[in-house]
């Protein structure tokens, strides 16, 4: 059987792909599977740019199989249902986010913790149960099992809410899990980028009180007029470090460059929790010390599992949450990598796929 | 106004003391303040050493003032109480461990965590409120605030029972911080030394599957046929190392040598926690990876409040829980000490002090 991504499955899809480490992005036809009976099928209106998208297309991770399409902050209109679909009808809206397959039955599966299940399928460039490689959002259509399709709430704008399927339950689920979701809980948020402008506004909505650390000082309108932080502080500033030494009681670092954390443990109190989002390239240095006395927490995050996906949509709804945005054409895709790199985006860059694509597809 | 060990306090006091960083120690005269209306006089019998002392003594960690008379896991018999005393009365035996005194105010005191009040009088080697340095259990009595002192369980042995006072609150106050407690919870210990041992039978108690991790493996049959262990593996075995991926749900890590922390976070489940309760002098290297995939946590712990601590002693008793000891005359303390750097001691040392303290005095 010779299986290329055209022809691999019965319905044809259409879009951009990398094909090697320059990342470069150009259109590709390859197909999708035919609708399950438990399958949702859906026209992709919206795609977020994430960070994660610009480190696989040019295989910095080491894992990339091409050719690939990215893309997991996916916003659609339902085309067709399966026959056992129940929670989803022609026509609504809905959203994919970083899975779009779990074993459902390992012990991270039947908590809602698909994102820990050793099986799961991710959205794009991993291999499928059937054998074949996803495909992401930067594409005319997708297809996922209705479990792993999100209700996307009446009042959420499609374009600026697409980030919140990852960057908000990037967020959102640590806030929640190391309990930083209460009102008036200190809160420090390192790093202005994608996933720090919504922890900021997540945090914001808890009723936290929100400190924002950056390196870079002219962030600080941007955090305190813009993004309603209650503070500011200059990470490279020793002094406002020093100011700032057992004042919080949790902190999400989004930073993915390498940065010194002691000064961040530092800035917790006791019992306090430093939680990283971003994935530092180096190991970072830890003193025992610094994490005994005061019974700090040191910890990771990785995104959420579905139902807790639905509960950050339905709250990002609810308190009017979305990400702050740059609107583009998928043919704009290569300059917004190239932007992102150098971080000139405030903050994210979301991918017009629907009314974009189908003009290229025209042209083609 | 002259201040002299033996003149400052109007209560004559008789211990042993470390003069300078051979950490030596010999016979000191010095004195105790007269017992106020909150306080508790007590004749020591017993005091485990702990590894710490051994640190202080050799001024190891920076900030030993001379002379100094360590011992924080300290037993005894009430022999007077001050008026406004409720707790207890003359004959009562009772315990001291690492703590005499916090502000009682700040929001570590008040909510039962004086280990953080950045305030608080450790049982020695630190200026208490009225200037004068603390002096520790290798002495013929102690005075303490009656909040400092402890009831001592009525069927706990003093002499196995004294270690618990550090090693016992060090490890049983994470197992419970952390929700290690609960029964068929699967929890490593890391070193079998003072502290480990007894987070093995801690965690036993609550009902755990633990695994002992040790770089000696003859510590196999101590750890499964004397302690209870359910497992034993040789952490330089890269094989077993390998093989216990992703099982526990905890681990306590009581090696306060530098060691690799990676193929222990590798070990735990998603949720799970790695929480450090020894001092290794160096950095520890973390990969942000290896904390996020799973959202694991890497934390520390030092003692515990005295409420938590009364309610260690409490389950001791009811579970039946002591340290396996060497009882030693004090006379022998510069010998044990030599043999606690070798590890040489199965596992922890006691002081019998009152039988051997008397005796010197006579001499003297």
């Amino acid at each position: 059987m010779t299986t290329s991504p055209e022809s691999e499955h019965p319905i044809k899809a259409y879009g951009y792909a990398a094909r090697d480490t320059s990342g470069l992005l150009s259109p590709l036809t390859f197909s999708r599977r035919a609708t399950g009976e438990k399958d949702v099928r859906f026209k992709v209106l919206y795609c977020g740019i994430c960070h994660s998208d610009l480190h696989v297309v040019k295989n910095e991770w080491g894992f990339t199989k091409y050719p690939i399409t990215p893309g997991h902050e996916i916003v659609g209109v339902v085309t067709e249902v399966g026959s056992k679909v129940e929670k989803f009808k022609i026509g609504d809206k809905v959203g994919v986010g970083c899975l779009v397959g779990s074993c459902r039955s390992c012990q991270g599966c039947v908590t809602d913790y698909e994102q820990y299940c050793p099986k799961n399928v991710a959205t794009y460039g991993t291999p499928s149960y059937d054998g074949t490689q996803t495909y992401g959002g930067y594409s005319d259509h997708m297809v996922a099992d209705e479990h792993f399709v999100l209700r996307w709430p009446e009042n959420l704008p499609l374009d600026a809410g697409a980030p919140l399927l990852c960057a908000g339950i990037t967020t959102y689920s640590p806030l929640r899990y190391f309990g930083l979701d209460k009102p008036g809980t200190k809160v420090g948020v390192v790093g202005l980028g994608g996933l720090g402008h919504v922890a900021v506004k997540m945090a914001k909505a808890f009723g936290a009180e929100v400190t924002v650390f950056s390196t870079t000082p002219a962030k600080e309108k941007e955090a305190i007029e813009g993004l309603k932080a209650d503070h500011f502080i200059n990470s490279k500033d020793e002094h406002q470090m020093q100011a700032a030494r057992g004042t919080l009681d949790g902190i999400i670092d989004t930073v993915s460059g390498n940065h010194p954390i002691a000064p961040l443990l530092n800035a917790l109190t006791p019992h306090g929790k430093l939680v990283l989002v971003g994935l530092p390239e180096k190991p970072l240095d830890v003193s025992a010390f610094s994490l005994i006395m005061g019974r700090k927490t040191l910890a990771g995050s990785s995104i959420g599992g579905l139902k807790e996906t639905q509960e950050m949509l339905d709250f990002a709804a609810k308190h009017g949450i979305t990400a702050d945005i740059e609107i583009i054409p998928i043919d704009y895709v290569n300059t917004a990598m190239e932007r992102l790199v150098k971080s000139d985006v405030r903050y994210r860059f979301v991918i017009d796929v629907a009314n974009s694509i189908k003009a290229e597809k025209v042209d083609s």
